[in-house]
């Protein structure tokens, strides 16, 4: 992969919060081995731990970014034990990280994926810590694959890597089941219903149940009057929940793995 | 506007908050239209869906940006929805939001303001979402724009847009009310009344009325014993009302709306 | 030092929240005065007027950024004030702030150090405000400094700046007592007790003392069960303290000073 490193981009997704230097230095060591790099921020604010959470929010970020992109991922409760290191190559993206899942979700998009175990340890920072190896191993990683770096100098290939299941919706009498995977800044619930499940000519006719409560499908959160629920197709790709001005997660006690079922017309 | 496009400064300011991927992924699109584009956040943290909020962070901050600089704005609760998506152009400052208001503070203080609705479809990322225009119409108009796009292609020209209204303070018998138009990080109280209300030569000798409190007018924070509330000529230009190592909104019960009076000397 | 400005690094690190513009604002400030810089964040949210935690920052990141650097660091409830303002030049590294200890903390790290106070007012933002410097002095004189200006231009050298005491370990009948000096987004509790007081080779025989609690060493936050309190060597070049998944501030009721006993193995 040839390509001009003066302007490659380089993603951050942790759970480091915002409170602490932690992302600052990942960054300054980024920029110290790959001066051009752009760096920008997923999120820092994975609830701590949350791999599933994290392997989502890459999910929804990777695909919009400029071809060459390489996404350093860092939710790692095991870091400094056993747990592998891992960086993976798809089409034209390049993702860095523990080797607990957190990559999986993303990967699962991706035709043809190449991983290969991070064991190079002449790229990492030394000494390595037993408690940042955001700082130790996979900025620096990331930095040198920004760079230019060969990818085959990472570490050997692997087929044994972790994935994360994803919950496929199961087709139901006169429906879907489905479950919530997500719940936004906004209090809106993404579901793992494929918003292709609506059919666009009859969207207003279909209906959502959660719990005991029935959520109308609209066109945009604007569709009902403020205050009321409404499904929506959603940005992600998937049909979310969602209270217009308001926070549908706390008004109808939606959480991760809440079940819903979509309820087609007639 | 013919400009060296390698450093065009787009900054974002939105409700979107910082736990998701959503500005991540703005700023993907950003960088994947307009490779050289430098992104400067303005704040993620406006409450959500609250237009004037935001329409006070980006009146406070454009003008401290670059010649040239593209400011793109979403709080956006009609995302979706019949609501139109306007870029309006200023003296060498270009702002991309919905129209909403959210744009309308900034430009009060333009001379010359031409605006445009959004609508060239072919400047659009495909499909539209109805829930994420941030990601689907602004961003990608915006690198447009920064990416020296020309204005025109962006969509017709308008006079009618949505103006929020400005408090502006009234002349009482002995001084000014005012009101307080937001409260800042530090719970400081920033007011609409202009620090020029208050002459240079008699500053000390001001007493801001909140509700039965007096506050005295000093020169800086710390003017004061620690503990104790002053009001000072803020940073944005107008007096705001502060708590020496504390948080005034809070001591003071003061937020946006609450009435405040300028009393001048003798 | 002359060094290629097109991509020189100004970190920011400040008590200014993520709510408001402040960052925002000091961030173009910057690019107007030095188009090329890469603006990197340390943290904003060091907790209103701490001057200690913010000075605590700069001192874990400084060292993992590019030759060069220049650190911008504002936590300053003296803003206004006669408190003086300060530029302060390393080997290869360049610290601008309030003289309120923000930067000693970092300084003492440094062996040869210049400090000047800045008080070239043609440097300057005009008017300077009485309650923004990052905006009106500090960002300015970063830029001009990140733009390669004259560091002898920024004002007159002094050797009088202050200096926040650092809390050294002392030595016990049987170990080391220390302090907690910082926690962090996870709970975890760094010490001043440096990883160097735990021999290598006994690293599983130490045990750290807070209240009546006893703390094993281990080797990584995992090398305990769920919810067990561990001390490893941390990534700040001190032992912290944590609890496996879980929050050790929380669980142990540690914070800033309080008291820690490391004890010996035999």
């Amino acid at each position: 992969m040839l390509r001009d490193t003066r302007s490659a981009v380089v993603t951050l997704m942790t759970d480091f919060g915002l409170c602490d230097s932690f992302v600052g230095v990942m960054k300054g060591v980024v920029l110290s081995r790959c001066p051009g790099a752009r760096i920008v921020d997923i999120t820092h604010l994975v609830p701590a731990g949350d791999v599933r959470a994290g392997a989502f929010a890459l999910l929804t970020a990777y695909r919009y970014f400029p071809k060459g992109t390489v996404h350093v991922a860092v939710v790692d409760p095991g870091v400094g034990s056993a747990r592998r290191a891992i960086a993976a190559r798809g089409s034209d993206v390049t993702f860095v990280g523990p080797d607990n899942g957190l990559l999986s979700l993303a990967l699962r998009g991706e035709t043809s994926v190449v991983v290969r175990r991070i064991e190079n340890q002449r790229l990492f920072l030394t000494p390595v810590s037993a408690t940042f190896h955001g700082r130790d191993v996979f900025a620096p990683v990331a930095a040198y694959l920004a760079n230019g770096g060969s990818f085959a100098e990472v570490g050997p290939e692997t087929d044994e890597w972790v994935r994360l299941p994803w919950p496929e919706p199961t087709r139901g009498v006169n429906g879907w089941l489905g479950q919530v995977v997500h719940v936004d800044h906004f209090g809106n619930a993404i579901t793992n219903l494929p918003n292709t499940t609506l059919e666009p000519a009859s969207v207003n006719r279909f209906t959502l149940l959660c719990g005991r409560r029935r959520v109308p499908v609209g066109t945009c959160y604007a569709a009902v009057p403020k205050g009321r629920a409404v499904a929506v197709a959603g940005s992600s790709g998937c049909i979310e929940i969602a209270v217009n001005g308001g926070n549908a997660a706390r008004s109808l006690g939606l959480k991760r793995g809440s079940k819903v079922r979509l309820v087609a017309p007639g």
